[in-house]
């Protein structure tokens, strides 16, 4: 599977054929070569259908073809929907015959194995080779229901009425793509594009997700994905939602071991690493989403409301019970439910009665029910306090004597009025149907309707980075270190490699005997460490190999002369020796580096010290990035909070450490793939002023000849 | 509020009153005073009616009586909902003419401020004194269906059909109350008590919990609470609930510190310690839910399953898709997507074609669409593996050709049989309900049905636990230190209370010359800490005055000079110094008591040093508990992973380390209420074999005289 060259107008013919060749075309709408053509009469395709059956003159109304062959012309796309041998056969006549795409409906390919495999990778082969693309096997389609280009057999557009608008949904799975589909219809949401790749032999989610972007009445694009084979295509269409100003939020599943095997029996997809998925998103501006039903929340509340200026949320309730509720959701995800001006509480005094609540949350109390103008009198006051970013409307109890039609016409008024995001949380049917027929989005509780809304904020504050994300061409691969092997680097020559990139290293100088030893000691001037260290020794302190602390002549000969005796008991030869300063600082921390096969490289920083892998207090970046963006990630980590100073500390050298983080994600940035990893632990970080220093690191290279080969997959 | 005797009658009478007088009564069906009649009526209510209404001669086509004084006997039961200075005139009448019980509905009272509590606590005091129980005021009221006595005006019973069956909703808030009730309706759950206690200026939450649970149909309760102001009639009413297998699910909100605000706004509540609440719970065997859908979705599964014997869960679907996101719920809560034996296997091969997965999750495709009978097939297959405890049947997409009802009968069947737990995701409305029809609790995703296992997983370990749970009579108070004053204790008294009540304590002594103090090192024959010590300075190392590794004469001198001219200047007078064995050990925990005061005494347990707070690794326990619960509680915790042994660090002393926890605990639950805290940091814990020690130790009493007191409230 290969990278598409941008706007690829196959990908624009399948998506907006002039002609559909339906390869094994039944008369009978419920086969699964019947449906599409049921649907594209049924939703007003206006393109040349030809339905394939040699065995009849016309299908379902429409005049029918013998042949692939017997056609007046080459269709820009065809059905294939006949099984086995045939549909190998059908593929290939229809690249022979010109076809720009074919979506294979059939099964029988990788899904069941390495036979099948072979055949689906034969068969994609020949047909790239002759210009074609391929969507499937094993797909159920795509549908477009802006052009009536429903070349799917989907069951979900019979269940659930379709209605054309500003959605694409595009999956691996099509049972997620119809799930998906009927959750966002069954909340009223308008859906152009649904969209299953199955076997994905050559078509790729993330390819059609660039191609729906082309089309100007798509305002938000929702993609499941089980693994992710390749990051470009996934870059290109965050970067052409990132231009236009629209929402792509994925979800991708897989995260757990146990989601990972399942997915690999699946799809056999390769486990993606779950930390680099995250900052892969996070670096793209890619919201993601837990679920398919987690999908349609967020994709709601994106299409309905602007973006939040800030976190915090007034809740206004007629249950203070539910204002309760809506706060401990609320803190729970981050979000602020932040106190009201003096100004607000008192107009808030005038208009309710005495009992209920002037601070945030506001509890209007059963008062609503003798004074059903409530909502409307309050909801103002509150939408010019300059503490509300957002608003939830918590209803959980309306009967008679409630006016709802009232409520959501005030709030939806509201809504317009304020131009902030105000949702709803109601569980009775005609609550929330009364709001949603005004608009508003409607959650089933808080937690939901604060998962939203702190999704909301998320989307804002990756669109404020839109700026710094450079385009894909921008990196630049070089190669770090074109002396080195492969394999791991002795410390030495990994903290001269990080030094030369500009991260800064700890006081140090290489030696071969005793004497050179002490005449760096009394040039450090200072208590030292020494380190016999050998490229064939990555982990020398498991050898007892590591001295620390020595400041005399005779301790310093002797721990020499004692590691000397250990590497040759080793049998090491190209040892050396690394006297190095003794660092002092407030803390310990440790910064990585892996570079992902797919997603490429990503920074790690977190807590340091002995037990940094148990302890997982580390947070992922994928570079390039500046140090605000580390400080960010940093708050989030319980290193985070000691940095900060606590127990009497003095606040941590954090911009120090930060700028560690940027030269390293630079580095990798750079690198490209001769890089396998960098570890550096510990980064002992000082008092502010006085610096971040790596003080023992770690390289691996990958062999020159191996990187190169790694760079063409 | 004071504790009630257990099975107080006049709390049964309020269930089952044999006669029932209305104050305020009204012809208006629509009316506070008028619906509870209605409702009556409706439901059948045997016993006999009395409304109060001086006006009318009939109301509803019941005799009216024109007061209280006229009615020919003391009704059982009377509901006052007359306003302001009549409501509390007609409790008083109640009280003088012997009614057992008043449900006050009428508003006005402590949710007003300050004066309306005063008119609150002054008219519950004269009714109490008259032998009378208050519910409310500014309560719903009662509504037990089992006998037609709806003492309530909520508007829910007419929005939701009422169905009288095993469960009893009670709750602070009359807005969860109704929205329980409904969410459970909407569920085709059978619901006989519905109560709210509004102001609870008397009877409480868990009194009716207790009166609940002595109904033998009751199967389930199911109680919201703001805020817990005693802790006696929960921990009875979880007592009652274990004893008769019933599952007692609480919502406590309020557990942010927002959320906590809000609560005290809204019914002045008191914030509890949302980890107390949470040791407290577990404690008693209370299975803890986030909100009232969570509470219902708790509620369903446990009434409709048997507990699983482990937490290994099968997942059969028809989409790969869902699979993966099934694994990713499971996984991320605890739960095992256990592998199959290979007979299943083979069995599965045999049914399923061969793109099908044999392992778990099944994904038995959409091959179901051709062969409606495999569920029915498949599943016995699976029942029958040992490594089945749970079944999630996952159908994300059915629609034409899916003959759902015969799914439904099928997993019905099945789950009869299997006397397993099964639960089905399905989010199309007509599947869902074909499912809820045969009686299996339907979840509308993954996360949500892994959430309910994994609660009726943590219901099935509450259970097993119930032997070592005491009778709250069990635990004595003894002052622990009736010589001591109140406030903090210096280190050594510390450690030696401590000591007494049976915790590993460092080896020291207390010295008050520097003689002493040489003397002191020279019997322990190791290395010293020299503390200087005072209960007037809690936290000597701030000043300086602790010094550390000593281990000659000269040293130990010239740090006991410096440390008693510290003192000098700090105005110490009581000062002592302490000498300790410096005590290595492989890590630093930490242990802590606290007394709560209305939940009792908690433990702490975590990680220790300097930055305990900061870091937050931290386990809270309700004693009594024993080593095994600790060791569970510490597997938790990120010191849990170190104390296994990982770097090559050998495994820590576990054990030890737990029998210091359970001493603390046994030691707090006997101190009592002179007992304020105790902070024991570092605990050294060795190797196994090695222990675990008490190397710094701070205790606070309260003074005798406020520990009465506080015993007395």
């Amino acid at each position: 599977m290969a990278s598409v060259p941008t706007g690829d107008a196959s990908l624009a013919r399948l998506l907006d054929p002039a002609s559909i060749a339906i390869v094994g075309a039944s008369d009978n709408p419920d086969k699964i070569g019947g449906r599409p053509i049921h649907y594209m009469r049924r939703h007003g395709y206006a393109g040349a259908l030809y339905p394939i059956n040699p065995q009849r003159a016309e299908v379902q109304g429409e005049r029918a073809w013998p042949s692939l062959a017997a056609l007046p012309a080459a269709p820009d796309l065809a059905i294939v929907a006949v099984a086995g041998e045939q549909a190998v056969r059908a593929v290939d006549d229809c690249a022979a015959l010109g076809v720009a795409a074919a979506i294979v409906i059939s099964a029988g390919f990788s899904e069941t194995g390495e036979a099948g495999r072979a055949l689906q990778d034969a068969m994609t082969a020949r047909a790239r080779a002759a210009g074609m693309r391929i969507v499937g096997p094993n797909s159920q389609g795509l549908a477009n229901f802006g052009n009536g280009a429903i070349a799917s057999f989907s069951t979900m557009f019979l269940e659930v009425e379709p209605g054309d608008g500003p959605v694409a949904v595009i999956s691996q799975s099509g049972g997620m793509c119809a799930m998906v589909y009927g959750l966002l219809r069954q909340r009223g949401i308008g859906v152009r594009h649904v969209h299953a790749t199955g076997n994905e032999a050559d078509v790729s989610v993330a390819e059609l997700a660039c191609a729906t972007l082309r089309d100007p009445e798509v305002g938000c694009v929702l993609l499941y994905l089980e693994s992710l084979r390749e990051a470009g295509p996934l870059a290109e269409a965050a970067a052409l939602a990132r231009a236009r100003g629209v929402p792509l939020i994925v979800v991708k599943s897989g995260r757990s071991e146990a989601g990972a095997r399942a997915a690999a029996s699946h799809t056999g997809a390769l486990a993606n690493e779950d930390r680099a998925v995250d900052a892969f998103f996070e670096h793209h501006g890619i919201l993601r989403a837990r679920d398919p039903q987690e999908l349609v929340r967020y994709a709601e509340l994106a299409l309905r409301s602007p973006l939040p200026q800030g976190p915090r949320v007034v809740v206004v309730s007629n249950s203070g019970a539910s204002c309760v509720l809506a706060s401990d959701a609320a803190a729970e995800r981050g979000l602020e439910i932040a106190p009201l001006a003096d100004a607000t509480q008192q107009a808030l005094a005038e208009r309710l009665p005495g009992y209920a609540t002037t601070v945030n949350p506001v509890d209007i109390t059963a008062a609503l029910l003798s004074n059903n103008g409530l909502f409307g009198q309050v909801l103002p006051v509150i939408g010019a306090d300059p503490a509300a970013d957002m608003f939830l409307l918590d209803i959980p109890v309306a009967g008679r004597g409630y006016d709802v039609a009232s409520f959501a016409a005030d709030a939806a008024g509201f809504a317009q009025a304020a131009s902030k995001p105000v949702v709803v949380v109601a569980w009775q049917d005609n609550v929330a149907s009364a709001f949603r027929a005004r608009g508003l989005p409607v959650y089933a509780d808080e937690i939901q309707a604060m998962d939203a809304l702190s999704a909301l904020f998320r989307l804002r504050r990756l669109r404020e980075r839109d700026g710094v994300i450079p385009a894909p061409q921008d990196a630049v691969a070089v190669d770090p270190a074109p002396d080195a092997a492969g394999g791991f680097l002795s410390e030495a020559a990994s903290l001269a490699l990080l030094a030369d990139n500009g991260l800064a290293v700890i006081e140090h100088a290489v030696c071969r005997t005793a004497d050179e030893a002490v005449a760096a000691w009394r040039r450090i001037g200072a208590p030292v460490a020494l380190k016999a260290c050998s490229a064939q020794l990555p982990h020398k302190s498991e050898h007892g190999l590591v001295a620390l602390g020595l400041n005399d002549e005779a301790a310093l000969r002797a721990a020499f002369a004692h590691q000397a005796q250990t590497l040759g008991k080793l049998n090491v030869r190209d040892g050396a020796w690394l006297v190095a300063r003794m660092q002092r600082g407030l803390h310990e921390c440790a910064l990585g580096a892996r570079v992902d096969p797919v997603l490429g490289p990503v920074v790690m920083i977190g807590s340091g010290g002995k037990y940094v892998e148990a302890l997982r207090d580390v947070a992922v970046l994928m570079p390039p990035f500046d140090a605000a963006q580390v400080i960010e990630k940093l708050r989030g980590l319980r290193i985070g909070t000691l940095l900060q100073g606590v127990r009497g500390d003095p606040p941590a050298d954090v911009e120090a450490l930060a700028r560690q983080a940027v030269a390293l994600g630079d580095y990798a940035l750079a690198a490209g793939p001769r890089l396998a990893s960098v570890d550096i632990n510990p980064v002992m970080v000082g008092a502010v002023g006085q610096g971040a220093v790596a003080v023992d690191a770690l390289v691996e290279l990958h062999p020159a000849s191996q990187a190169a080969t790694r760079e063409a997959a």
